[in-house]
């Protein structure tokens, strides 16, 4: 199965069919996206009423190309896309990624229709991608097949965290969000309506994929509760998931089903059965990227003894605050030094400032005296894992902080916090560079500490067969 | 009293003790902070080895300016600014703001100074601010006292919501964060370690402020918790009041201590007064200024019934999730249409668009249908509140919704969410401008509609004597 997910990962060749030079038709969007993003392989537009588009020899149909697509967009009308499908059989395509909403999540005659595409596909060597989808990204093989224009959205470069999202106007949505600070990702996957590929094996694609370090997943239902269980627990040994999972309560099982069909999972049932897998939740579309970004940079923290070093009081007490109680039945501890550690701490700190935890360095810190520190919580055997704020009221601390941010996260569990505008925005997009997660909240920061903390609770039960 | 404040709020006059024409003394930026915010007043530069800062006639001591200053900030090292103390006193300066930290939380010697500066202005018309203050900010007088440089840490303009911090850090990178979408204070009063003026006073001052909507207060102890019980519930008949107050842990008490001397308060106790008195819980920096925000723009919905509106599926069921499922105990309904309602959305709705709560336009949604939209919402008997989504994937919809969605929360409670990079920027600073509370995230939309029924049912109980 993962030989054959290659030719979606990273395919040799993409036809378009639907492909159009009209602005305001989605195959227009999806074809100026595969150039404009990149793509290297053959491009194959496939329209009966055009010569060429975008300088690219266009063809009336894939019986006119003389290989098997790895991918096949159909930018078409629900009905037509179907029909289509013979064509993409015949050609031996074997991703299609079926574009046009209009199926199950609108009822019987929509139900149907996918029927038909599960029977045009069968006992072939096609798979089928959605329908309902806005497609596909793997920024690692410059593939975007996305049906919203670049001037909409920005989609994201290279990156380590797997996004597969069962909506996909929510996927681009968030895509775009991410791209801020310059957060890449190893790949998108709208599965939509998934009447072919599911979940379950797109978790299986990454969980294989040499460039995807955490996944994380927006679900509205899923498709086989025992599939997902199995693959999701298989996948959290090696690469933490993180799952989106709505329909918390009766009402949003409801909204969900209008959206995209899904039905119903008992909320509590399902948590146990996540816990067990060792699968995060995340409860919004910011917390499972926070969280997939921590899991996918940082290791777990080794214990629950958090150092906090900050130039702002208040901060730190705040964060003192989140850290030891409960959010989502996680509760961390303050580190307590040694008495040797605070006396080496109170080398580098100034007079007012506290060498208690959390470590106030106060608007006097200096870069020099933050760095020190952070060697002394990194050597400590009473610290698991470090919360870090670079804080811009600080004259002496700058964009200089980074790299020793850097080399302490390479050697202990370590989350930044940053808090402010301009160049709070200029320090987020180099910790991003330096692959630290990093977080304009102290809640967020707090709550990322706690998920790379869960996680690695989780894999020890996980690794000791429990 | 309030009278009083009037010459802190909105003074004719200020001096500046320990004004400095080098950059790395705080006396420097204080001024710099006066005169580049446009302060119009009367300055006083006070500095024995200057005759001139800023282009500003320097004074060597208080003794030589021949009016009573209304603020007189004393940028000086601690038991300095105690002995300038008498010159304010014998100048009849009305407020002093004292910069310096080293006072009491930094143990025995500093109380003493603190009972120095009690004992100093025992008696007399001059009421102390701090010490261990950054200062204060009233942008409707143009008056800016903070001690971190512009190029730092920018400073909000005009606005609604006033803001009182124990933390001078967290208060500056708070304000530094929220200029980010253009968002502005009534005032920010850091009352630091309040020897003499304490939050009940800045409290009742804002109650009294024509500018002021609402309050948020961030707190890591209560200086008398009868009087600010009283006070707030005073407050929070005519003016939203939302506290962060730390100390939830005993850890995080310990953690407040070292950083104020702030003492630990039950917090089971004090959630059940502050709930008596009408005041809205925040958990972070982030969440205080959201809740005072929409407290600010909006009143309270008349119920717990909301209307989703959304052009991205996935979002409204996300929404829904959250609305409906408790979030600090607070749980809303989603409002069910009457059948004349949905035939009446289905008019503007598309064909494969959701009439159902969220009503899903879809990515092919309009400006225009959207309008006709939030019109039936606010015209319905069924609907409590609006949470509405301007979403950039979609391409018929842009800033022209920022008018229409003014329209609809001038007559009914209605908040906005908008998810993405550049496009919802440039949306959150329109809605901003708008008056319109608006946030980056489905958790960050549904928590503030949360936040404004909160103060709903306790303003009701409040007015009902219960």
């Amino acid at each position: 199965m993962n030989n054959l997910f290659e030719a979606l990962r990273n395919p040799g060749s993409v036809a378009v069919v639907g492909a159009s030079p009209d602005r305001r038709k989605i195959g227009n969007a999806v074809l100026e996206n595969l150039v404009r993003y990149g793509y290297s392989g053959r491009i194959y537009p496939v329209n009966p009423s055009c010569n060429e588009i975008f300088g690219l020899r266009c063809f009336p149909s894939l019986d006119g190309i003389d290989q098997a697509v790895d991918v096949a967009v159909i930018a078409l009308p629900a009905e037509k896309s179907v029909e289509v499908l013979d064509q993409c059989v015949r050609n031996s395509s074997k991703f299609v990624i079926m574009v046009a909403g209009g199926f199950s999540e609108l009822g019987e005659e929509g139900r149907k229709l996918e029927a038909q595409v599960r029977a045009r596909i069968n006992g072939t060597g096609t798979r089928v991608i959605g329908p309902n989808t806005v497609g596909v990204l793997f920024p690692h093989s410059a593939l975007n097949t996305a049906l919203t224009p670049n001037d909409r959205i920005y989609y994201p470069g290279k990156g380590s965290v797997a996004f597969i999202s069962q909506s996909g106007a929510l996927g681009l949505l968030v895509m775009d969000s991410i791209t801020e600070f310059g957060m890449g990702v190893s790949g998108f996957v709208n599965i939509g309506n998934r009447v072919d590929v599911t979940e379950v094996e797109v978790l299986s694609m990454f969980m294989h994929d040499p460039n995807t370090r955490s996944i994380v997943l927006y679900l509205e239902s899923i498709s086989d509760g025992a599939a997902f269980f199995s693959k999701a627990r298989e996948a959290s040994l090696t690469k933490p998931v993180v799952l989106l999972k709505t329909g918390r309560s009766e009402e949003s099982s409801r909204a969900a089903s209008f959206h995209t069909g899904a039905m119903a999972t008992d909320d509590r049932v399902l948590d146990g059965v996540l816990r067990q897998a060792g699968v995060i939740r995340a409860y919004d579309e910011v917390e499972l990227l926070d969280y997939g970004r921590a899991l996918a940079y940082q290791p777990p923290p080794s214990g629950d003894r958090i150092a906090v070093i900050t130039t702002a009081g208040g901060v730190g007490v705040v964060t003192t605050d989140l850290l030891t109680t409960s959010h989502d039945g996680i509760r961390l501890r303050m580190a307590s030094f040694s008495s040797e550690e605070k006396d080496e701490l109170k080398k580098y700190a100034l007079p007012i400032a506290s060498v208690n935890n959390p470590i106030d360095l106060t608007a006097d810190g200096s870069s020099e005296a933050y760095a020190a520190i952070l060697n002394v919580l990194v050597e400590s055997d009473n610290v698991d894992g470090i919360i870090a704020y670079a804080l811009p009221q600080t004259p002496k601390i700058g964009v200089d902080i980074v790299d020793p941010l850097k080399v302490a996260s390479r050697k202990k569990t370590l989350v930044a916090g940053v808090i402010g505008n301009r160049l709070s925005k200029s320090l987020l997009v180099e910790l991003e560079k330096a692959g630290i997660p990093a977080y304009p909240s102290i809640g967020r920061a707090t709550n990322a500490m706690k998920a790379l903390y869960c996680y690695g609770v989780y894999r020890r039960r996980l690794l000791d067969g429990n």
